[in-house]
């Protein structure tokens, strides 16, 4: 069988809009060569040459986009959810830094990465953007790892030149930009993990790194991936060390790396005020909003809803370890949350998030950083999740919204049946390839 | 094998105070007629009487008192993680009610309340407060079922003889007293699921049904449940109808229905002032601190800090299906969460809740309003978890409290690997009673 050319049967969702939420029940999903090839609710409204096609019966079961993560930190994953009850100077400190410096260690970076490949396969996220490390070997390891899992990412060796610890600390702005250099000539051959220029935060980026960074971005056409106004003390310390910059985005924009041609996605934007907000639009920006994580480590809350309104790009990211949870399922519902607190607690005037909007935001929102991903309608990279119904199913009749809201809340992995990337499964411990989808196979659907 | 007689070998944490958590590594836990012998760091230091018990070996696993919930609303759990993005009104009128209103059928509450008792033997909580329906028959229903859980729970019929729906509301005080004397005359049995005089709160009373629930608490010598200061709007209603009360609490307080010789738990306090924070200082009244639901239905965020540094008894609870998780693990970590935010959205100075002080008010905090519960000191009953640690562990070696954040922060029911309440195994799905512990039973420890 093809899994590049087949068709799924099953109650389908996904976003149109940011407001917009489709919801077919009993329907049909396309795949051709990896791609939608469109929903038809009826077999006879599927065009002839897709009929031919396998069709997989996932009757009773949901089918939505792969969930797209535009922030982690691959090598926090080990400490999750340790060191919640610090602040972030201290968390940062005793725990982010110190680990991070092990990666140094190949083999160290081997067992951590494995075990996180692992998790994220068994996930419901099919797309992630990735901080690595310093060390051009472990992040290669990364690579490696994430590219045979049936993940699409991108990755990126971190660069840091100063304000930062002895052991993590690169020795200044041309080794760093050399070891970036000797990176992205190793890493050229990847076809599911692609790299992406990271500069840690302007705090730990010298002017000079950044100027090397830019040229390199366009010798290699480069996306870019940071940090932007996450907390106010960041903030202040950024308009002391860029005193020339306008903003805290400006302070990237002055080297040309803040969108225009470089794709370019923002984690956190807590704080961004208007001319930053101008700014982004202007250039196209993504912002990663981090609900979880910039509550526990005490940012505050992003006003996502003004961006969503400002017509900015905008996805969902775990910050894990910021973020305890790798699945975006969880930013979605923190994303809700979040939003009713800042209003109640009198920073905004903002409506809170709704259902469809982190819906979005977690699937196209953030899947047009990768291209036209996280969504069902033709022509779209075909990544889906077929779930089953977060158990104990409730003893009344529930509308396809409402069991798409059941698995936003309260689903984990173990709702996750199948899972598809460009149209072919993901390798994971419930599913393996060779086995095949986990649906009935019939060469057409029954009447 | 007579499971209320015998020890306990792992890693054992627990709460002395607050701020003092006891971490004792390959450790005995004695179990003596369903209460705890004392927590002992080597086998000849068991008192001598206790060392012909059996002994169950989880070594390498952790041990920590069963978790409290003192707050959850047994109807609404069908509908947990439905309208997350409503506000509370709406949420109440499109969700609540309406659900809570089809508990008249016994069929229906059956099938609910059985499923909701599934999951809470699953889960890692050993005793809850529930609040019911304002049905007799299905507050029976529910109370027998939990009865045979393995669980101590304390269950109340509701009260509500105005401004709720006409489907929910008891046509009057006398009527709604009577009700609840004859629910109160047929669950006298009951050795695991006790009565709790269960009032909606102060809008949905009048004066005319505190008035009698006040003789009924004082003739059957009943503790009492309630919802107290949740929300500002709900606050200036109860203001309105009740002027001559000095604060939300007092309007309790003056049917003595608000601590005292009343042993008193209010739900949610995320707005009580000073003269209520006093008057629940001097009257022994329970806070239920419920961090999710305060988000997740736009209350706000409670002072717990406050509350800890007034010496007021709290614990802290789901509020499903305000809260989305039954489990109190989920209620810390929101604890710690929401704490950091309070502080950063600069809604008081107060420092971040810790990890001692959320698994304190989880366990201790809470157990303390069933009695001696939630500690593993010498005398207090024997609730208990044997847990793994989640999933993929790190690589590198944790202290035993580094293992207990990673419970609290990232566990979920399949870490449960046995559950003790009352020095009893609790039947569920993974541990059947019949089978016995999961662990390796010796007459004597290894040497």
């Amino acid at each position: 069988m093809d899994y590049r050319n087949f068709v799924l049967q099953g109650d389908i969702c996904y976003s149109k809009t940011a407001h917009s939420l489709v919801t077919a029940e009993h329907s049909f999903l396309v795949c051709t060569e990896g791609k939608s090839g469109g929903v038809f609710s009826r077999f006879s409204h599927i065009p002839r040459p897709y009929r031919q096609f396998p069709c997989i019966d996932y009757t009773g079961k949901l089918i939505i986009p792969g969930l797209v993560d535009l922030h982690m930190h691959a090598p926090q994953f080990t400490f999750r959810s340790l060191g919640m009850d610090l602040e972030l100077l201290e968390w940062l400190e005793t725990r982010a830094f110190p680990e991070e410096a092990k990666y140094e260690d190949r083999n160290y970076a081997l067992q951590a990465y494995g075990a996180l490949v692992a998790t994220l396969q068994e996930g419901p996220n099919t797309r992630i953007c990735l901080f690595g490390t310093v060390h051009v070997p472990a992040t290669l390891l990364l690579m490696d790892l994430l590219e045979h899992s049936g993940l699409v990412c991108m990755v990126g060796k971190v660069n840091m030149d100063r304000n930062s610890p002895d052991t993590l600390r690169e020795q200044d702005a041309a080794r760093s930009a050399a070891a970036t250099q000797a990176w992205l000539e190793q890493c050229g051959t990847y076809r599911n993990c692609t790299p992406i220029l990271t500069p840690r935060f302007i705090p730990s980026c010298t002017d000079e790194l950044l100027r090397r960074l830019s040229t390199l971005q366009r010798r290699y056409g480069l996306p870019l991936q940071s940090h932007l106004s996450e907390n106010l003390r960041e903030i202040a310390w950024v308009r002391e060390l860029c005193p020339e910059s306008s903003c805290y985005g400006d302070a990237y924009a002055r080297f040309d790396l803040f969108g225009g041609d470089v794709p370019t996605v923002m984690a956190h934007c807590v704080y961004s005020g208007n001319e930053e907000i101008a700014l982004m639009q202007r250039r196209g920006v993504y912002v990663a909003h981090c609900p979880q994580s910039n509550m526990n480590l005490a940012s505050g809350i992003a006003p996502a809803r003004r961006y969503l309104e400002a017509g900015l790009s905008m996805g969902l990211g775990s910050d894990v370890a910021g973020g305890v949870h790798t699945s975006i399922f969880r930013a979605m519902s923190d994303g809700i949350g979040v939003s009713k607190l800042r209003r109640c607690m009198g920073a905004g005037d903002e409506a809170p998030l709704t259902l469809e909007e982190v819906f979005y935001l977690g699937t196209r929102g953030g899947g047009a950083f990768f291209g036209q991903v996280g969504s069902f309608e033709a022509g779209y990279e075909l990544d889906a999740l077929v779930m089953e119904d977060p158990r104990p199913v409730p003893p009344f009749p529930l509308s396809l919204r409402e069991r798409l809201e059941r698995i936003v809340g309260c689903s984990d992995e173990r709702s996750i049946l199948m899972k598809y990337v460009r149209g072919l499964p993901v390798p994971a411990a419930g599913f393996k390839a060779h086995e095949g989808p986990r649906g009935k196979i019939r060469s057409r659907p029954l009447p």
